[in-house]
């Protein structure tokens, strides 16, 4: 990529609060409320003809989600909240130092929302930043509009980018801080995830044909809400939502679930991770051939979970062209034939539990 | 089967009060006594060289659990309390008159039990009932002693056998209410569930190759304590120990976890099914197509949880010989090029979760 | 009581399976309504001007709870299902000969009932039994209607009467297995727990001026279930209506919450008490000092719970009279100036916990 | 207090990251640790014959909580990491600039702490400063060692201070972000709470008689395992160990648990309070009089909770003279004659559950 923009300069990174919201392009608007709205619970904050905004229980800005119709699904932008009007002002000119493009909108991108800049980042992601923001209530306390599976927080993103490395490079110069990765015996980085605030990520690197969207992840208060947004899918028939889980991480220690909206756009239910606001906060490297590092109780990760990822678009609302990942992929090196995995290192009686190979 | 005994007979039935514990043979007492003692943190009630009795939190009779040290892993005994020394004398006439072998021990087969009746059922599997049990104390107020994945009560057995129309139809006479059962379009059965308590079972029949043991399963308060067992599998590097699970069935709509011990004999931990006690309790048939009649969350069945069970003894301490199932299997309608299953019924765009199969 | 009936008969007992529904006289239906439909969540099986009948998520048959308009709150029944019609006819004769007034309603005292005996029993409460039914769907499975709080079981009926010797002997002749008492150093009983169902009790009886409906009690899956409901009815702005708790009881172990609705009947949420269906169950005998008993935590139980109740009606839907209990009453030898408890047996540096007085 | 020190400069507050240990003085040390370690479970990183040195599972500094050995109960540092050893040297200039007592200790106050500061700050409170500490492993993800009650992170401290404005305005000079505070209609302000990290608080001002510790809270992941301390103290005949609760705080909205240690220290367990790490994050002001404030389930806070507190030592270990607060206290104005609160604003009719009381 010979026309890649830098991915660091000397100009003061803007201060990222964390993860605010995300923009989904969604083919049909009434099937995508269905999903969000009736059975996962989200708060509707505003619905118009073209678009949601929904919000988390525990939130106090306007949204966390946008959903907004368009002809083929995508996500338009990974919002992020920075410290003051001023830290929009550094991100503007951060990235047009990095080379990128980017763009200003006093009036904001989306409704709620004002003064808030979206650039094409280096790596290819449509990236918002913004301070300022309508706030609504905060719905903590209103236990009578709680479901059994209300979810609480936005809790982070997850992109999908071919090269681990750079990507993390660029994270880290523009402030993040990385507190887990999956690497291998050669080195080769296959994920990593990236914290402003003290939860283990805001963001985090998937290795693999990008930049795609992986996934979007909202918190619960306790692990039987996730548990019951199955049961809830099952009682409605819709059981085929839920792609991989429930489980519980070994990267990030937390209890999760992926699901799969009417669009394929992948969100987890995410819940109990740890703190990690102290700069020196240990980063935890694991083995890609770990079997529990994705899954601690060793079930498998299928298949589309490493394939399958939503479209970004660019700042005109044009898909983003992939690029391909040249080094070894996280699902041939650990599934099948050419795969090894272990439960116990150095024990290879046993990889990984063959009874749930067909 | 030429030789098959009866499976019903005039004579009076006992009157069963519940699964009460399973004798299981054990080719290694200290790693069993690891399993299940340091890991699941059943009680132990008494040890010995040979043997190892255990039980949980809210027994109050001697043990629920044997481990036997044996050359073999097996199942000696599934043990069930019946009302009464009457009801081990009816037992005994019952099988008689069926013309099963009988066994009598007045000091009991197993320490802390007396006046015991073992039979050979007309399945094949060794039964044995008793009423004389040493009282010990129930730990239920004693939560010093419990463990985050603390098991309270001895659930159910579970029963491979080929042909269950002939099964249930046998513990039907037996005072075993049928509370589900799994079918096909055709009327094939391809499971059946059996209570004597208020529970969905005391014990069930899995269609399959037998007579052998599928699975002893044990109760918790919460789902949160299954979780945790999973939990701390993963800690110790044990996760392989996972076969199934966790995850809701559609049948009995309990949450589960299958584990396998270091014989291999299946354990699952299971809670919150529904009562069951009424005589006109609901029958409830599921469609073998169902893809959340056995994991409400459509999650795949893993192939060894269909195909593997435990070799069940006769009363001389031999293998019971299998015999081969010859209606259709449920694995191979449900799983595979020849399988079919649906999230919903006549929807056929999607059967089961195909991003589960590698 | 110069008149009261005979407490025994030789007459075979009816075969109860279970405390079913009970009938509740209420002032304001609206508001009851609210109070168990909107905040509580049970299931509303059918309505009209005068009665709301309600189920709970497990339930099969007709209705768990009447609410019935009238002019004073009162409770016009204590529904028990019996195993068999000829165990309603059973019940007939069986109270005919302790000499109670006896009615028989072919077409139902309530809907969805037929076949149904009435008796104001030898205590003076209102027992009715019945065995044909109309069954409605088992919600179980229906996730979907399910809110955080779901009620999915009635568990059990609590009575307030003066001779808690005398009323045991009753049940127990009725069948009722006793299963937890209260007493102290003099043979004073103060209270007892008593089961034809598998669980602690079906009713009990609280030694108090009677006859009176101490509480009715519904089940949840889990603790964080009652949790909820407390969250929920402080967001309504009606924690007042928590009487006591949440709390864990000694008696039964069970996880409780007391609530009284608009017209001040108690209600119990109730949880995971353990399995009694042994004949040799062990009964559980407390001290009446051991200030744990009534809440494992030594939380004080509040003064209106041991001295409020509802009223009972009679056949002609009459109040009937109380009886004073003579004996030392539970809350003076407990509380206060004369009460004596204690944490741990002869450690008397510490009583209750005496933070918890004003 | 004539002498009082400043409570501002303008002189840059060192950037705190957290609340990080408390230094409690002990009569028993071996008291102490049965409460602390066997009880709590908190984890052991080191000890010897004078002092005990604890963390919590998801910890990865050296302690939480050091217990020392002394002759009177008394806490002798609230301890706060900062972001850097610059944050050290800011904090020793910024206290001394305020004219407190302020010691330097390379080697470090206690074991595995180097590089720090302690000063007696304006309110009398000993805190400490520190940057370098040893690491240890953070055991979050050994599972094999938790409890069903496990502590996971130090949360917060709780100060008692006459003067809460004044208390808040040094606070938040110090860089603390005031997020939740209780106040009368008179502007009189009874309690607030300040935060660093993401939470709700680092340490709340209680007013009250003072300098005083009110308390220290350590987290739990979920609801159940609060539940769980409160059982297991049951089971240890140790229930008057419990102070108040569990219940739901109205402020902050976590569920929460009060303890008293042998020494009477009061030990909060904690969970599930919400997200405040953005600047405008609002501020929730609760009127003193609504009796969902300090609980939300309206359950009374005893009278011990508002008036006992732990003595604190000044910098050689002396204990602070108290000051008395002069404006109305909180229990005067919510609890018995004089008291008025209510559940429902403006709704007369009843105050606060007096079921509740004697």
């Amino acid at each position: 990529m010979t026309d890649m923009p830098a991915i660091a300069t000397d100009l003061p990174a803007p201060d990222i609060l964390r993860c605010a919201y995300m923009e989904l392009v969604v083919t049909d608007l009434a099937a995508s409320r269905e999903f969000y709205v009736d059975i996962l619970g989200l708060v509707v904050t505003r619905e118009d003809d073209d678009a949601i905004y929904l919000r988390s229980f525990e939130e106090f800005i306007h949204h966390n989600l946008v959903l907004r119709k368009g002809p083929e699904a995508a996500v338009a932008a990974f919002g992020f909240r920075v410290r003051s009007p001023e830290d929009v002002d550094r991100a503007e000119a951060y990235y047009r130092a990095l080379g990128c493009e980017v763009r200003r909108a006093e009036e904001g991108f989306v409704r709620g929302i004002r003064h808030a800049v979206r650039v094409q980042d280096p790596l290819g992601f449509p990236y918002e930043f913004f301070y300022e923001v309508d706030h609504v209530q905060r719905l903590a306390w209103n236990y009578e509009l709680y479901g059994p599976g209300a979810l609480v927080r936005l809790d982070h993103f997850n992109q999908v980018y071919p090269d681990v490395v750079t990507g993390a490079e660029y994270l880290e110069h523009l402030g993040f801080k990385r507190t887990e990765d999956i690497q291998d015996e050669n080195g080769v980085v296959y994920a990593g995830w990236f914290a402003r605030k003290h939860t283990v990520h805001d963001t985090a690197l998937t290795g693999g044909d990008g930049p795609r969207m992986h996934h979007v992840a909202f918190s619960t208060h306790e692990k039987h809400n996730i548990l019951y947004i199955c049961d809830k899918l099952g009682a409605l028939r819709r059981s085929d939502s839920i792609e991989r889980g429930p489980g519980r991480h070994g990267v990030s220690n937390a209890f999760y679930l992926y699901l799969r909206d009417p669009d394929g756009h992948r969100v987890e239910i995410y819940t109990q991770d740890y703190y990690t606001g102290d700069p020196d906060n240990p980063l935890v490297t694991w083995d890609v051939h770990d079997n529990q590092r994705r899954d601690w109780w060793g079930n498998p990760v299928v298949p589309s979970w490493y394939t399958e990822a939503s479209t970004v678009l660019d700042l005109d609302g044009n898909p983003v062209p992939l690029i391909t990942r040249e080094e070894p992929r996280e699902m041939d090196v650990t599934i099948g034939a050419d795969g090894f995995s272990y439960t116990r290192k150095g024990d290879t009686d046993r990889g990984f539990k063959l009874g749930n190979q067909v």
